[in-house]
């Protein structure tokens, strides 16, 4: 089957990591195609990168034609469009923050998220409840790294380790990584602290696969029904002198 | 003071409705000034639409330099964009979502929402929740129209009658239209339920005037500080041939 | 519009100071209107005092007949008798408590509480939820102050700042000042942590007007209908050798 | 032992009526003696006579001095004053409305409450939320009738049998009589209902023995420290002329 | 990789059955074993069953040795022992409730389970929510069959259909099959209701699948520690005249 | 009356241990006795013992002629069966953890639970939720200490003490002992503190008494109904070569 993984942002290096790490998490058969918007953020870090993040992505994957798929997981941690992405397409949507909470739940009793960014905590606190999954979450942890400085891997270990340890003492029993393209970070962590650390783009891609596999869609009976045909504008005008609006 | 209210679709008609509500409900001395989205959907229902409207709103808040003001009230009913507008400006930030909620919790103790279609009572009840108003709604009733259908006065008072008395079954003992320009419509229903009705437009612009008599702005320590400096590419590119991305 | 504000306590200079408080805090052609008990405890700390106070301001609503008011603001901060208020009077009644959390959830994603003695964080903490506003609470934290030490304004400005830090520390981007008449002190607060501040009484004086602007008035479909007339003795007979009441 | 049982009204025949019905449950050893507040509502219905007894109902506690007691049943359904009692006083205070819930839980899954007027559900609601034991409640369910109207049996079953169905299809597996002085009724609708019903008064008079016998007593680390020393007046001084308090 | 699915009751026709569906819903390269425990109920109905049922099916897996297993599926929906499951084994552990139910999240914004006697409502209800996935149930219906009587194809289809639309209106947008061994149910009720069903059997198999692939073993860091060495007898002597245990 | 107690493990001095904490706490009148299941895990410390705790304790129960009894005490904390013996049996049954709940409740705020090893807390955790008294619970605290540990007084009462602190910080202002046989503990623990500390086993053991006195027992009307006539297994039958269940 085909797989859709969107980036989150405009960053193709990012789209690129998100790729290798849902290949390697990907079933035998399953091919991974990575979508990257033509417009948005650079890097996705709090609600207003969030909301042009969301309209951006759906843009993207309204456009996009090339192939035929079977699902999508958008790589965005704890960024808004999940919803949209649901009426909009046929077949299967899957977020990385609902994924990796889902998988988490299956391993202990309680889990904690590390993000990079303390200020991107009430998003995923908000994504986590909207998807149904944060009963069992025990904290959301910030480790004060911002995405674009996630390249040094030692700085960035230490700071994973001394949230993770944050997290621990809420009472995390699993760690969920709360950003994409790090697969190879859950690996270290895992090592180093003992404990289960799920990555949020191969437990959707996992569960995408699922879907697919037993013949699941999304319902199409209430909240996520087709989008009703109307006038949809999907980039500004081109402005000469005063700005429209009033 | 000046107050601007950003209608969340980009119907003018709809926006100079909201305008007329918005200054029927503002104190002496306040100048309120619509603004429509240069894009995004003709009306907003249902999740895609929301999450293209919250970037229009954005994008028209950012570019917004006609004249200063104190306060932004968003008149989307349960729609995104709130948290990004709060990150985004220096004034207080009001959504009719939530500042319906909140008068309706002081007039008393459940408070039903009546909206349009039935698809939207999700994304109402998420933007309740996480706005923090969530506790005392006993139920969100949809009439079944839809946003451009509300012209029809006798039906649409008809279909909102009829879905305030399954909000009533339910426990509501206030009402909150779940929708904006009806300003009309609050007073009928009013009346002919003899519960109070409370639109979220004239609540906005009351709380927006109250927060700047006040000098309380929104709080920069924590999830609303001031978006990052970085790329952020505001609108679709024009497509030539191929769709970018991949 | 008139507003009269009640005071929860028998102490004639802390309603001067609440109504200096509601005073600086109203619109242009409000008039404030100070309600002193005629009975009850000289202050309110702890459960008896605020079971008492209850009882003794709606004593003193209900003969309150100097002039006509639109509006009534309860200023006991986690005090009873909200309610009964609201089924006594014709006209909007905002408690103080109430008031400073719905102002607050517009300025942050999570508020904390800074109050006198750790007694009444109980108190607080159910009057918020009674109100529909706790969900947004992070915490209520207590100073080690009685009310009436708050007249050294050095050691009240040092322990609130430090109860304002713990209450950070649990998550709060905004604070609530968890009594009455301290107008000063939010000024001192909010400059010092860089945080918006909401005192109740101006928050409550703000929510009331805008009721009042808008023609709401209290539901009387449900939990706030008018009292049922009956037989209601608001004071004890005159105690003559033995205990009536058995 | 010695159990005080007040009434949370000033109608004696009522208080002979829950005596009647204390005295019934009471184990062996145990007296039981009514106690009538001096003043107050004649009936408690609605939240201004729930306030208004809760003062009443403590200054008949605080005053009473003829003999010794162990414990206090507090027999308003859903009234306040329970945790001023709790300051108040240095033996266990039990109110009839936590301890029919308490016992209920122990009987079945869920429970439901039977009450007299729709009007008091809030307030049972809040009580038993801020009692801890809310989360069982399946529904509180009214019968239309007032306290005073309970004297015509046949009506009175006939309506309670009519909420109790309610209550059952509400979940309900158990029954909670949400008034005081109904021990008659509580065996009848037992037998016709096949259903456990409980009866507040009863069941907090086995509560009160229970934590007697144990040697139990409320909490003084917290909510329920001893009331401070000040100036309280409990009662309205004769009004001659003018209103006081501004 | 070898999946082991346990059967919580001594029936070996459901066991059989269980693995029809299980083989059916498994990926290319997963072998199954279905494993039915020598001693428990027939057939788990109610809290007796459950609690009889777990302990068989924990002798059962500590005794299985036939070949290794990478995964344990248990297939009794809102049975007990999951928990106790994690402990004991090294290998991921899916229980088929929470299975459904994880799934189901993914498919719309609320989901409903249909089960067989309304008796299993409760231990379904608290499954879920020590699973952590109980945020999301709109409702847990019974069809009045016992798990036995659902041979009867045609009846089986009408009950289920009749709950499937008490579902809907309370707010279920998919629905979970709340039994094992109904795979074929699953696809009528589907067709015939135009929305998604999940079986629990397949939604496991698939996560457990998942887990394994992504190298994800239950956490023993806290509550699924390792069992703590110590004599356990996990089985009635035999009896010989007078009980013992005194 | 007559109660029986039922120990969750095989150890029948914890049983005499516990029987000795039953009589000092029960009424004149009241008989204990004891009962020991014939087999299960020599002490309950985890899921996999709890599991296998309550089938022994069920068959002990089901099995248990000798004389006719009144009501059963479960003296398991945080041990599973409590819903199956409620089926079964046609008296009332009162577990020791819910029971130290209820009455904590009474006399505080909020309470604190105080165990042994810390791997029990969710356990403890979800039985007080199912239970429908976990919203008052601050904390559940674990000193390390194994059941078998307990012997060692003076290091007991230490660990104690110590883990009783950490719970008022958390918020308790009353403390429940979360293991059961520790009656002397109780007192100790009472005085060092000056907070109240609640013996599950007395506590059940007055409730029990309590629900006999009243007439009141388990409704049959729902969850708690008979178990269904059917074919049960209680023991595993002798193995001889191959492992039953393929």
């Amino acid at each position: 089957m085909r797989i859709v993984v969107t980036n989150c942002n405009t960053t193709r290096a990012m789209t690129e990591e998100i790729v290798r790490g849902a290949r390697s998490a990907a079933g035998p058969g399953t091919t991974i195609t990575g979508l990257t918007p033509a417009w948005g953020p650079e890097s996705a870090e709090g609600w207003l990168d969030s909301h042009l993040s969301a309209a951006a992505v759906l843009d993207a994957l309204r456009g996009y034609e090339e192939e035929p798929y079977d699902a999508v997981v958008m790589a965005g941690f704890g960024e808004h469009g999940r919803e949209g992405a649901r009426e909009l397409l046929d077949v299967p949507v899957v977020d990385i923050t609902e994924a990796a909470a889902h998988l988490a739940c299956l391993l202990g009793r309680r889990y904690g998220v590390i993000t990079t960014l303390d200020r991107s905590r009430g998003q995923i606190e908000d994504s986590l409840y909207t998807a149904g999954v944060a009963a069992h979450c025990a904290a959301v942890v910030g480790t004060g790294l911002g995405v674009l400085d996630l390249g040094d891997e030692r700085r960035t270990t230490e700071a994973f380790l001394a949230a993770a340890e944050r997290a621990r003492v809420a009472g995390a029993e699993v760690l969920v990584l709360g950003c994409a393209g790090m697969t190879g970070l859950q690996r270290v962590l895992g090592d180093r602290l003992g404990m289960p650390v799920v990555d949020g783009v191969g437990a959707a891609v996992r569960l995408a696969e699922s879907l697919v596999a037993l013949g699941l869609r999304t319902s199409r009976a209430g909240g996520y029904a087709r989008p009703r045909p109307k006038r949809r504008t999907w980039s500004a005008p081109v402005r000469e002198g005063g700005w429209p609006g009033r």
